[in-house]
């Protein structure tokens, strides 16, 4: 299997040739069971064995210290944004946000629910073109946690520098740039992550957790929104996805047949240079987000007219390259570069950008 | 492919092989897209009509009325345990529960943490090993709503004629008995089941909502556990597990090709009979659950030792009869004949079973 094609979707989006051969073989046979992965008991060895493999591995690739948990949750970040309040939010405190786009404020949305809340700050009113300035962040002396998105998807931001919030705990969704690249997990109090980016298939939700923070959600919660009976039960409280699972176990494996995280980021560096190169060479291509605030996963941009940019589309999917329209919120185009988008498909698309604006300019 | 061995797993359990080979076939390319069903988006056209598909197909093999909607949601059955009450027990109500097992009484107690709850019956005390009959049942008049669980894995019983609720929404958890049956879905207010049993996947969770009862959540309710937002937008509010919801669709095509409910009824009919026969053939296999409340899903039987038990299921294994092992609450054996399971395999279960026996009296 060599494919001619480049995705460069939002999520779910492109996966690696491996995972996807390792997978196909899997869902007819899974680790010479007779079974399909699809068929084997969570609680059989087989499938024991790979989940504490899955969880070890993260463990290595990410440097988690051992005073963090490993979840594989159901319901995505959505179902996050609303299990971090309900945990640790207490009466009494609170939590403040940093509002940096869609999915941040969609998260404070739901936080409003269950607790006080302090927008921290908020890039709104430019439509979210770059992350606040630490001098325009309020922080909440002694909030019970500081909540960030580490990488906006749809405008195409992402924090280089965390904020600094010292013993408050932060607080990230990294739905959309987990393992691109080194990330100092001890500086965090938990990270939450929707695998269908770049850690597996739509359907499985990574949570780290500071383990202290573990088992301070109120009597009242329902079992399955609170972090402590999946940490007691090793993300088997209920039934897993296992399937779901078993991809992000062949991710891992990927990522280290790669080297591991520091030439995954060394890579996806040199995608994002490639691109925001070309936008930087004129104004043919006018980036959305500031220099100051750019994404490595996400690269968004207009060019001079909306008909140009349906023509640009179009054209690059003819050509393979795949899933370039923007989100509707910022129009344009969207690249999104996830690990499993080989350089050679930025590569590609450099090549075809700047073709298209020689014969459209 | 054809494979020797039978899987009688309580869940995750057997699947058809066409299913395996066209999801086998779909992880490297779904719909001639040249993308994995993995990396397609949950907003693509493509995804879209298979999730259309899907549902159309459910309403027609189960003869949903159109007064129901169909959702594929997160979480399984256990987060239903929580999402029913959430949504459908106001305060000053009451909730009646019919406890018959395990599942039913995890979800009695997630239901008594958001409301009012009367224990209508309970076979607790004789261990599960019957349903409670018609004149044990105590309803309260003017419910909220009766839930009961149509099958009991771990216990081998089944509801054959649900309890009469007159105006109460009868709420049942099918997860282990959904298309195994013809069943006359407008008697109920709403159904959910985790698909891993007759279904499809770990990891997606078919809910069958009468549209009179959405909208009636709290408004401060999460917003993942409000059905309203999961109906508005047709099981996409957030990223859905979107290869899992190709799997579903993929054992409607196979229930189709079978003939639909009625057929795979009647198998399953037949294949219960069979390893009933045996139990009532004499005392050396006794049945734990009683002759009137039989699951035809799941048989569950002891036999004169546990030394004889775990020889039972280990010779049986190597026969490739797989996950004969019974629950730890029942010990024994229990064989989980879901709809995959075919024919075939409940008769050379029986086969082995009369073998065994005249081996080891």
């Amino acid at each position: 299997m060599t494919r001619d094609i480049f995705i460069f979707n939002p999520g779910p989006a492109m996966m690696p040739e491996p995972v996807l051969e390792s997978t196909s073989k899997a869902v007819l046979n899974f680790a010479n069971t007779g079974m399909s992965i699809m068929e084997v008991s969570h609680r059989a060895k087989e499938f024991d064995a790979l989940l504490e493999d899955t969880e070890k591995r993260l463990h290595k690739i990410m440097g988690i210290p051992d005073t963090y948990k490993v979840l594989f949750l159901q319901g995505g970040a959505t179902l996050q944004f609303s299990m971090v309040p309900i945990n640790l939010l207490p009466a009494g405190k609170v939590a403040d946000y940093i509002d940096t786009g869609y999915f941040a404020s969609r998260a404070i949305k739901e936080a409003k629910l269950i607790g006080k809340v302090n927008v921290a700050a908020s890039t709104k009113e430019i439509n979210y073109t770059r992350l606040p300035a630490p001098n325009e962040i309020k922080l909440t002396k002694d909030a019970a946690y500081c909540h960030i998105t580490s990488n906006n998807t749809i405008y195409g931001t992402q924090w280089q520098t965390f904020p600094e919030t010292g013993n408050v705990p932060l607080i990230a969704d990294m739905s959309s740039d987990i393992l691109s690249r080194k990330v100092d997990v001890s500086k965090f109090g938990l990270i939450y992550a929707g695998a269908q980016k770049n850690m597996g298939p739509a359907g499985v939700t990574c949570v780290i957790i500071r383990k202290d923070l573990v088992g301070k959600a109120p009597a009242n919660t329902p079992s399955m929104l609170d972090y402590k009976p999946h940490v007691e039960n090793n993300s088997s409280y209920n039934t897993c996805p296992v399937t779901a699972i078993f991809v992000v176990h062949e991710v891992l494996k990927w990522i280290e047949d790669q080297g591991g995280v520091a030439n995954i980021e060394a890579t996806n560096n040199e995608k994002a240079k490639l691109i925001y190169n070309i936008l930087d060479s004129g104004d043919y291509y006018k980036g959305h987000a500031e220099k100051g605030s750019r994404s490595k996963m996400n690269i968004t941009f207009r060019l001079p007219s909306e008909a140009l940019e349906e023509k640009f589309a179009s054209e690059a999917s003819k050509r393979g390259l795949k899933g370039l329209k923007g989100h509707r919120s910022v129009g344009g185009i969207r690249a999104s570069m996830y690990n499993a988008v080989p350089l050679a498909g930025a590569q590609k698309l450099a090549e075809f950008m700047k073709e298209f604006k020689k014969n459209n300019s």
